[in-house]
């Protein structure tokens, strides 16, 4: 009988991780690190620093993921890719844990939000417990010490490509977007918006800005050029907000 | 010279905590835990077992928060509320460190999410330094082991009331629904819609249910007045989604 576990371990900050996550690492029989290309030299170290703190006994894998095909329909790309990890995920638990048991799978943030995980281990077909980690939104709020939603008011979250390809939520007065690599937000009419930007949050080198659009989306664009080709990569996500 | 630390401790798993959270509340000079009356019996509990786990030596002060006036303007009402809730904080604070040092307060899941206490801090004039905690909604999404988005599509969060006067949000395929002490789901056209529920998420005790909303709604209804009664009090939220 084999269970999965899925651990979300917070945004970048080691820290980030709850007891329950830590308690759920150690004890797990077998722990999947999947490696993904750009997260090799930093986030791959900073779950190996997690993993050797919390399971030092723990039996870790680290497998390299299969590539997404890209151009193209976009969700039926995704749904391959998902079905490429799944069997990825299949091989390394049937060549490291033949007699069951629990494999713990660490998820960045949380693996309820735009994570694939739980899609994954769906394809499975095992027993899925779920532990909830920080993700980049509230590592976001609180590196600018803000509130996400305004007084009892609703808050939109979206991606970076619905942004882009259909613009300002209808109705929306409070956006978070995630999953933007091409800047989004400067394509936006800026008039009446104010941006809370930040980038590899939670880790020592996070870089955060905020100001009206108009002003601060140059800046922002600039800032995370500059970072993004003195580290390599970047992950970063933004509230916008109007009126 | 005094700062503010509003630590997130999680959804109602004292293993919620991160170990960030624990840190700072180690490090706090004096920490607050202001009750609310229902919550007296059961959270203030749980908070004074996180505080007793984390921070044994601590200078623990509770006291009571003043009580937000009903009826009328609502919006008017809660600022008010905040006034005077910061007028209580600065009255302990002055009372009980009044050489400076860091003040710890302890918010139920995290500070950015439909939380008073930055809005109150601001009031208070301090620095602020916010240390993030897992969400109610993490917490129904683990419990439901469900991804809170589809793929790579947009949620938005709202309140019970926002979806009692204005209906399901325009554009909208999945609506988290947080305060709502009054089940507007019950009240929505049921059809094409499904609701995964949960109540004092995180706690032994917690409660779950999920089916499509039709045939869920009276089931949820009845579970949520019987735990009600039967505790004296709940707190839940849920995810809606159309399609």
């Amino acid at each position: 009988m084999t269970e999965l576990s899925l651990i979300g371990i917070g945004a970048g900050n080691p820290d980030h991780l709850t007891f329950q996550a830590a308690r759920a690492l150690s004890r797990a029989d077998l722990i999947l690190i999947p490696l993904k290309g750009e997260e090799k030299a930093d986030l791959a170290g900073l779950r190996a620093q997690i993993v050797a703190t919390h399971a030092p006994q723990g039996r870790v894998v680290r497998f390299d993921l299969p590539q997404r095909a890209s151009g193209g329909n976009y969700l039926s790309h995704v749904n391959d890719w998902h079905d490429a990890i799944a069997d990825a995920w299949r091989a390394q638990i049937d060549a490291h844990l033949p007699g069951g048991g629990t494999v713990a799978v660490l998820v960045w943030g949380d693996p309820s939000l735009y994570d694939s995980s739980l899609r994954i281990a769906e394809r499975l077909g095992l027993p899925v417990r779920v532990v909830p980690g920080i993700t980049a939104i509230q590592a976001l709020c609180a590196a600018h010490a803000i509130p996400l939603n305004d007084l009892a008011a609703p808050v939109q979250i979206t991606t970076g490509r619905r942004l882009r390809d259909e613009g300002w939520p209808p109705g929306a007065d409070r956006v978070v977007v995630m999953l933007d690599g091409h800047c989004a937000f400067a394509d936006l009419p800026p008039h009446g918006l104010h941006i809370w930007w930040g980038a590899y949050l939670g880790m020592e080198r996070e870089i955060i800005a905020e100001g009206p659009l108009a002003e601060a989306a140059p800046r922002i664009r600039t800032m995370r050029a500059e970072a993004r080709a003195r580290h390599g990569w970047i992950m970063d996500c933004y509230l916008l907000a109007r009126g």
